[in-house]
């Protein structure tokens, strides 16, 4: 049984839109169902549009909710427990109305006023919705008061750190939720088991026996509807700020003094501002063109519906880095990540060093290769272990063979990462939330390329591929899943 | 393909006998047919029965090929390539016929006189056939002569010296092929290459890293129709001696200079050498009683056909010894081998040392486990490495859970250990045969624990379970693949 969440009001900002009726209504009633929210757990959803109640929201997320899930029960659910608030952009009386509700449900479902704040919010939104929950006074209550943020955690350095003081202006670290929804996979929390429970690996994990870390990010995708955001953001700031540093920072980490949130976090940061600036000869950019699909043409990016025709956004980035601390110095990351790239794939390689010398030259042609940890999260969570093992019989030969491990395969199907998300906000650990500290070292990390984005070359690569050749001179493969 | 072997006579003493029928006969064909021996292997079955001739044996070995070759294709071979010779034991005219013999059959298969001798002889006669071989001349020739030897390889210290003398007063050691059938197989080879070529495995080879290594030979089987020569060997001489120090050798040995014979079995006796004596405190005699295999009672040792009632001969033997070298020093090897035990397995377990601190005391009861590695040799060949992993979804729990490798999963059915062996004596590569200096080390470690023996306990086990109890205390645990 995962632990049981203390009585609460759930509010989502943009209860609405997609992220609630995909991930987040389906999270909480899964919570509901698996009894974590048995205590009590109100879903207020909170947004503009003036024609909606709690009928049609509950209608919503039934629709929402769709098939998986036992309809009666989940009527059962949305009947006793949806509710919706309609709150205006930066309308003060709106959120006057907004905390008399909550306290009003309070009263009635006999709650201890502990509060959840999702703000499932575009970027322009953020800022008024944090000032009018302060205003208001809803930062404080008797209870706990949680605000769980979405990316992006601003645009650059000087933007997060405004974010960050906004955000601390009315809340206290402790209370604030910043979800990157790759922590919450499987695989990415076991890395920390995988490297802290099994000596075998952690004695391993250094620049003595390891020759390199490759993280990839690939997408299949184009830019899809997200062209309006997408084009200002770029590869840069989508992926590689987020998630792939979020992953590198598991990676590297030094072992934390406990598994409690802020001793990892503490560590991740650390590992974080031990990376050298990034040198621009160890960036490539790269910008995806026409080219096909799994035998699908599909066109270029400045081709695409809303992207202005001589955009210089990149959809590509690959860099190479160095983390200057005593584990890790002179073993280089690698970061890859794009859109429209031949498959979608999400795994970091860690290259082992080769054996000092090849013992078997005298009988064995075969060529001299590392061992190498292939975690996969995607498409499927798990890792293999890449080794060298003896062909029976003869001639004597020498065959690169993974073993391999799947999650799904030893455990059956997986918990979204929304749901264990959610779930921690739900008890209170922070384990698996950026820290304010980790977004601004990694802004610190990459303000410098946005700055000199423009100057840099902007490469072409076919739809398709596995992104600009000019990539291929630092990254060393392509990813081990392509091969 | 395999490397082909140069043509030769090879002549099997015993060649009638169980092993000729069972492993030899086939073996030598299954390397016809593959082509090694293309360039032509006359075959000489060798025995004592006078109303045996070629065609005769042509039939026998017909006959042993049986089911799974193609009938005609085994006729064919028989017919070309098989021949009998009578020999009787001791009788230097009839070894003087034999020599007659082969070099006819040289002249009419135009063979360059490269010859193989493999004495499948019990033991006490051996030293006439080798005596009576070096007094006709037989160990030289034109060509290369080799002499193929099983064990046992003597029955103490002073006989092993007295044997090896005896084979150095005809032969040199070049010549000489010790076999013991348990190196012919896949795992055992892949071992080398498990350490050698993964750097990952070799970086954590030693007494930093590995807590301890166990070696386990179990058989369900009891002492069968071999009681007569079983009864005056024991478990100590038949399997510990043999087999499970030849798999101890290859776990503990250093990185040899090349992957060639003479560096590798040097390794090996190095590290025999430097096998700690052993106390009589760290070895547990067993002798199995009656009990229960697969739900049949089966009678005690003493009540099997031909055993001595009051016989105290052990079934079982455990031992603890320690390897004081840099590499072992302080590592307890665990060796473990017996009949009637619940389950026929051979395996080598490498336990790793256990992470330093537990980082997950706080969220987490599981106890604190060691990583290990699994090297089974029978039922199947192949590996396992145990590892904690993170079970998915609340609450936090970690599971050990084993990757496993099968050979015969990966490759598809393994070559037979004679057929290897054999191949490896018609090419002249020695790496997977026993030196002189491998047997007497062997001998010098155990011979103080033969003569003990009869002063030490020996305690009944079962028959179906995995020993006495008493050596519980110092195995660890039992093997891995009961539990």
């Amino acid at each position: 049984m995962p632990a049981t969440a203390e009585p609460c009001v759930f509010v989502i900002f943009g209860g609405t839109g997609d992220l609630a009726t995909r991930k987040l209504l389906p999270a909480l009633y899964e919570l509901h169902a698996q009894g974590v929210t048995a205590s009590g757990c109100i879903v207020l959803g909170v947004a503009r549009d003036p024609g909606m109640d709690d009928v049609r929201f509950r209608a919503l997320a039934r629709e929402a909710l769709g098939d998986g899930h036992d309809p009666d029960a989940v009527a059962r659910w949305a009947e006793s427990s949806l509710h919706y608030q309609p709150v205006g952009e930066a309308k003060r009386e709106d959120y006057e109305s907004l905390c008399a509700r909550i306290e009003a449900l309070e009263r009635e479902h006999e709650l201890p006023g502990n509060r959840v704040f999702y703000l499932a919010l575009p970027p322009r939104a953020f800022d008024d919705a944090v000032r009018c929950l302060g205003a208001v006074g809803l930062t404080r209550s008797a209870g706990w008061t949680r605000v769980v943020v979405e990316k992006p955690f601003g645009r650059d350095l000087a933007s997060a750190r405004a974010l960050n003081d906004l955000l601390h202006e009315h809340f206290r670290e402790r209370q604030i939720y910043r979800i990157d929804h790759y922590l919450g996979k499987e695989t990415v929390q076991n890395l920390l088991v995988f490297r802290f429970a099994n000596a075998m690996f952690e004695t391993l994990w250094n620049r003595e026996h390891i020759e390199s870390v490759e993280i990839t990010v690939a997408e299949s995708l184009g830019v899809e509807e997200r062209a309006g955001y997408y084009d200002k953001a770029g590869a840069l700031r989508d992926m590689v700020q987020s998630h792939l540093t979020q992953l590198l920072a598991l990676v590297a980490m030094e072992v934390p003094v406990a598994f409690e949130a802020d001793a990892i976090r503490a560590e991740k940061i650390k590992a974080l501002r031990s990376i050298a600036p990034i040198r621009p000869t160890d960036v490539v950019f790269g910008q995806y063109g026409r080219g096909t699909i799994d035998g699908t043409p599909v066109p270029g990016y400045r081709e695409e519906d809303d992207v202005p025709a001589g955009s210089a956004t990149e959809t590509f980035v690959a860099i190479r880095l160095e983390i200057e601390n005593w584990r890790w110095q002179g073993v280089p990351f690698f970061l890859r990540t794009g859109k429209r790239m031949a498959r979608r794939l999400t795994e970091i390689e860690v290259k082992f060093r080769r054996a000092p010398v090849w013992m078997f030259r005298t009988v064995c042609e075969d060529v001299f290769r590392s061992n190498s940890l292939l975690l996969t999260l995607q498409p499927d969570e798990g890792f293999s272990l890449f080794f060298d093992v003896k062909r029976p019989g003869e001639p004597f030969h020498i065959k690169r063979l993974p073993l391999h491990f799947s999650y799904a395969g030893a455990f059956g199907k997986l918990p979204e990462a929304y749901r264990t998300l959610i779930h921690d906000v739900l008890t209170g650990n922070q384990t698996l939330f950026v820290h304010a500290d980790e977004t601004e070292a990694a802004w610190a990390l990459y303000t410098p390329l946005l700055e000199r984005r423009g100057a840099e070359p902007l490469h072409e690569y076919a739809a398709g591929t596995w992104g600009p050749e000019e990539a291929d001179h630092f990254t060393g493969e392509t990813p081990r899943a392509a091969t």
